[in-house]
């Protein structure tokens, strides 16, 4: 059993369950060392709270999951077979009465094929505290997290460089893709937003055909990959002069954004963050303008735990790292988002995120 | 409700359940006409067999949700309140005793959510019918997809020109994405294989470090999107001179995909193509080198119905476009794919690839 698995081990202990299962994603990575996809066909590490560990692992994986030096029993199937006997093997083999999965990664596919194997089982949604481990990160993950996120605020510079109005907002987006790369990304943390005047209002909006007009804000929301990290890094710019609106809007979302910081350090809580960025955005005239939470952790993956919102009385230790994001959205208008990727630390917060904050005018 | 959903409400009707529930993915895009994402947020569309249908929609993608001109209930959560009182109104807003599900992509937090706020409701993991209704392409997605594969060639050809003895995988992958986001792509169809040498013989394996030798195999499985649709290209090249045994390796793999394609028309089964090309692979010196089946479907999603391989009895109508990729993996060693991209049609078939096949030699 490759050791990382001790300590998957010894949470089943403490969730009172007969194993924990992982199935490809950021944990799956993490447990084993290396990266699987799944696909459609189910590939399942089951990390038993006593005695050695299984896995169901499809036939043509085989080869690669050698690689990973796991010395516990494997259920292999072939696609002209399908899976059911391999999931009924591994019921036989270990018989249990109450399994942990990661509720957020495992597919409903994959829960059938357990419960079909074995009907009374009883499948425990501990995506919390199965994710909840990475959220402390080591000095490793931290260097990585920095390669990422300054590899993208490499590409951010550049692509600023070349913005000018009439340019499509898909176009900015293929050329900040190609930046990423081009500066050593190995992935993308996520499809980037990048959109301008009143798309920049949809918190999710995805790049189409708009052309950036003179004034208009653009958003991007992005991050490139990194040895398995990601970045997620927002920054709003404007294309020619703001409005005046724009402007104060801007420097709101900023004062949150730097509230936030300021009061970031081991101890608080998510609640507290959120209360205090939020609290800045309510006290302004564009309180009806909040949609979303302040952010959260960041890691292996884009979207992780601690989430940084009001009701998470969640305390924050050192070593976690998390995204300071407010924004304000005025439907058919526009909208601006500022994200930081903060590492928390004992005494206060280490911006991992270096990129300017003050208010930036492209395109001339 | 927008008329694209009065299929999945027929499906709904066929499959004898209350309801067919969508979470983002492709069956949502193609359902909806936009394309949302999930994250740790669950957003259900539900699609009743009788009377209106309704959502579960994070209040964040609200202004996004606008743009569907959706007319059923939607049921609102905002991050800070939770979601499990917007389930709990959908259940009583619309009581369900059976709801189909599409199991490859809807997971499990979703599955507990829906089950917790009617502890009675069974689930249908009806994945092979929804994502089945995109089995037959249109005319539109023909255009699509050639569109993402076309671009997908056009990297490949300058990403061929420019390898040479020394680079790295991940050099190489690089250059390759880079490629094709400049030809126009507008996301990935998955993270690229691109690995030469003993690499090549794991079907699933991921650019690493190593660098490119002379005679090496170099192996790229790849594919852009456009429009919603995934290119999934193979070719495997060699740098500089292959060995007779790799030349022959090579050929035999041709051979399988010709026989596969040969054969190709409306009415052949999935099994049929795949006992075909998988026989030429058997009656080779190399039959212990086999590891995958012939392929899948190919649309939205890169790995989709139908699946080609012995065992699947599934007529196949023209408008059916699989992948034909069969491979020959000698661990350790070295390993050959070759990928099309083909259309079913009533006569035969038409290959939407249309990257030579004949051995390659890069890097001179």
């Amino acid at each position: 059993m490759p050791n990382s698995l001790t300590e998957y081990r010894q949470l089943a202990k403490t969730l009172a369950v007969d194993a924990l299962a992982l199935v490809p994603g950021p944990n799956f990575t993490r447990a084993l060392g290396h990266t699987f996809m799944s696909h459609e066909r189910p590939f399942v590490l089951i990390i038993a709270a006593e005695g050695p560990s299984a896995a169901i692992v499809p036939n043509l994986e085989l080869s690669s999951w050698d690689l990973v030096g796991f010395d516990g029993e494997v259920f292999d199937w072939r696609d002209q077979d399908g899976y059911a006997d391999a999931f009924a093997a591994l019921a036989q083999h270990m018989p249990m009465g109450r399994l942990a999965v990661e509720g957020q990664v495992m597919r409903v596919f994959v829960h059938h094929a357990l419960r079909k194997a074995q009907p009374e089982l009883e499948i425990i949604d501990a995506e919390v505290e199965i994710s909840g481990l990475r959220m402390i990160k080591t000095d490793a993950d931290v260097a990585a997290l920095e390669a990422a996120i300054a590899l993208s605020e490499r590409a951010l510079h550049r692509v600023l460089d070349g913005v000018r109005v009439g340019q499509t907002e898909k176009e900015i987006e293929s050329a900040l893709i190609q930046a990423l790369f081009s500066e050593g990304a190995d992935g993308m943390a996520f499809s980037p937003i990048v959109v301008a005047g009143p798309n920049s209002a949809m918190p999710h909006a995805h790049a189409g055909d708009y052309k950036v007009q003179q004034g208009d804000p653009l958003l991007f929301d992005f991050g490139g990959r990194k040895d398995g990290f990601a970045a997620d890094i927002t920054r709003t710019v404007f294309v020619g002069e703001p409005s005046d609106e724009a402007r104060d809007v801007y420097n709101t979302v900023l004062a949150a954004n730097l509230a936030g910081l300021d009061m970031t350090r081991a101890g608080v809580t998510a609640h507290d963050i959120d209360d205090v960025v939020t609290g800045v955005l309510e006290a302004s005239p564009y309180a009806d303008r909040i949609r979303t939470k302040t952010g959260h952790g960041l890691g292996r993956d884009v979207h992780e735990a601690p989430y940084i919102m009001r009701g998470n009385h969640q305390v924050l230790p050192a070593g976690t790292v998390y995204t300071n994001e407010p924004g304000l959205y005025d439907v058919g208008n526009f909208g601006v988002r500022i994200e930081d990727d903060v590492l928390i630390t004992e005494t206060g917060y280490r911006s991992l995120t270096q990129f300017p904050k003050d208010l930036i005018i492209v395109g001339r």
